[in-house]
């Protein structure tokens, strides 16, 4: 770590001592709870950290050698329901743990600044990212200042990093082989145009196997966000480029189900009879009547666990090998692929 | 405050000085951070704080003077999207403060007590209850430790606590007004058998409202949970009822999700041609094309800030007078009272 420490130019308590002209121990002991010191002393240190922007996670020491046991959720898009129910299970997890989740809503784009000041300025004890945000920095942050972290659905940022992902190589097999088995042959594609990490690879896995399969994929129809509304933007990119598809995979529940309210709206196309649809994710509302999606269910609860699993591992021992979780998809077959509407 | 410690028998640093033969000051240096204290009169301390189960927050007093700027956020029904909207400006507003949210989700009728211990263990600044969890136990042990308490849609249980809340009067008012306007005469309502607070409220004041413009209510169909599966319920307590009605107030957006669905899935009846229907929240799901629901708007955003804002307010002056805030509500007209589609 000491590479990453000295990259990012951590002032270390030998630092705060020497600037203060007093032993390293005096250093120590001014930040302990309980541990004795001159008051003088305790003044010249804590100046010198103030003096030397010496972070409060290294003032809170004496908190931290009991464990502060906070955990940051760096999170965006709470409105998917997906991302609010791992949340959910996440915060749930990690209290059954007696461990303290402090949420940290973010965007992505948003700078992260702030976001690596309050981890670090409040001395989290672990960090699990499930924001879109590209985790490169908060990454090396947590690094050098050896927190744990762990990833949901992110690309892998180095070993010690702990990744969990759901299988987007099944999930988009998944979706491809269920179009074929229903007999469609000219695929349409319902995107977004800066996709996700796990969102991109879902559908190079799609596309793979639908190729394998022999299905002709005609287009790539793309919103500009990966919700309702940019599942809508696909749909109007889709109905106004006259192509004829007898089957579509749009790349996320979400996304699908603004894709078939705009179609029902804009077009005459019938969802089964006219073109079969495939989604992915499984949230609760594919299940919906007015949508009634067949989909690839991930389970947010299995992602939650996973990720606590492996935050738990790495606090306890921290140097501990991290492997790449996978957690497994299934398909739920439904109307939009013909399964008949359940009473 | 003392009565309600006394009420709850808080050890005081009296009782642990007293336990451990030491003077008050000697337990107050033993817990704060760079206070000089003996090794010997230390050990004393700490183990009669642990005898009385003296709690962990005044252990982490030290850190308490300078603020932990932690604040509890207790919540339940993530998925219901208005919820998780909450929460997320919740913590973006907290944050811009510099509050540190700690997401401590619920579910109503759970045990509070574990969430009561991460407030005070962890020596919360303040604490932010939007779940429907019964919140007099909270405010209680609030009230012991001085925690600063905001509730969302509440009760009010004193003048200790803030409340905010939307203006659930005019909200049942718009509904029934909105249902005259468009000519129904004969109304039924979806509700919730345990309602919560704002839904008793709103019902209540929507009933008040169509009895006084001569609507006749003949029926109260009610779900077991106020979400889609309970607004489901309701739709298919509504339809074995075989009453005739020509409006339908549904006490929330999320349960008239279910409700729409289950008319379309299981009667001939057409909304808005044969029914009118009007619900509450405006979630964004309200405006999906499939459901397209007149709604009663309330601005989470708007409830978040006011929540932060009187909780700031508590936190810097503990003593200041804590007035109910309430959040105006707007009546959004859409296709399920007959609003053009719009294009």
């Amino acid at each position: 770590m000491s590479n990453d420490e000295r990259a990012n130019r951590v002032p270390t308590s030998d630092d705060v001592a020497l600037l203060a002209g007093v032993s390293r121990s005096a250093v120590s002991r001014t930040f302990t709870a309980g541990a004795s010191v001159a008051p003088a002393t305790r003044e010249k240190v804590i100046s010198a950290a103030k003096t030397l922007g010496y972070r409060v996670n290294f003032l809170a020491r004496g908190l931290s050698q009991q464990r502060t046991n906070l955990v940051a959720l760096i999170v965006s898009d709470m409105d998917n329901s997906l991302r609010a129910r791992t949340v959910d299970h996440l915060a749930r997890g990690l209290a059954t743990l007696g461990f303290r989740p402090l949420l940290l809503p973010t965007e992505p784009g948003e700078d992260v600044g702030y976001l690596i000041d309050m981890m670090l300025n409040y001395n989290v004890n672990g960090t699990i990212v499930t924001s879109d945000t590209p985790p490169a920095e908060i990454a090396q942050e947590c690094a050098a200042y050896g927190v744990p972290l762990v990833l949901i659905n992110k690309p892998e940022v180095g070993t010690h990093v702990s990744n969990v992902s759901i299988d987007t190589a099944t999930a988009g097999r998944l979706a491809a082989e269920e179009l074929a088995r229903v007999g469609c042959k000219r695929i349409a594609i319902a995107s977004q145009r800066r996709a996700s990490h796990t969102i991109a690879q879902r559908k190079a896995a799609f596309i793979a196997t639908a190729r394998s399969l022999g299905l002709d994929i005609v287009g790539d129809f793309q919103g500009s966000v990966q919700n309702y509304g940019g599942g809508a933007e696909a749909a109007e990119a889709f109905i106004a480029s006259c192509i004829e598809v007898d089957g579509v995979y749009c790349v996320n529940d979400f996304m699908a189900l603004g894709f078939l309210d705009q179609l029902r709206r804009l077009s005459d196309l019938r969802v089964p009879e006219d073109i079969k649809l495939v989604a992915c994710d499984d949230i609760a509302e594919a299940a919906w009547q007015s949508y009634d999606i067949t989909s690839i269910r991930q389970d947010p609860k299995a992602v939650a666990d996973a990720a606590i699993a492996a935050l738990s591992k790495r606090i306890e021992e921290s140097e501990a090998a991290q492997p790449h979780v996978i957690i497994p998809v299934t398909l739920i077959r439904r109307r939009t692929t013909g399964a008949s509407d359940p009473i």
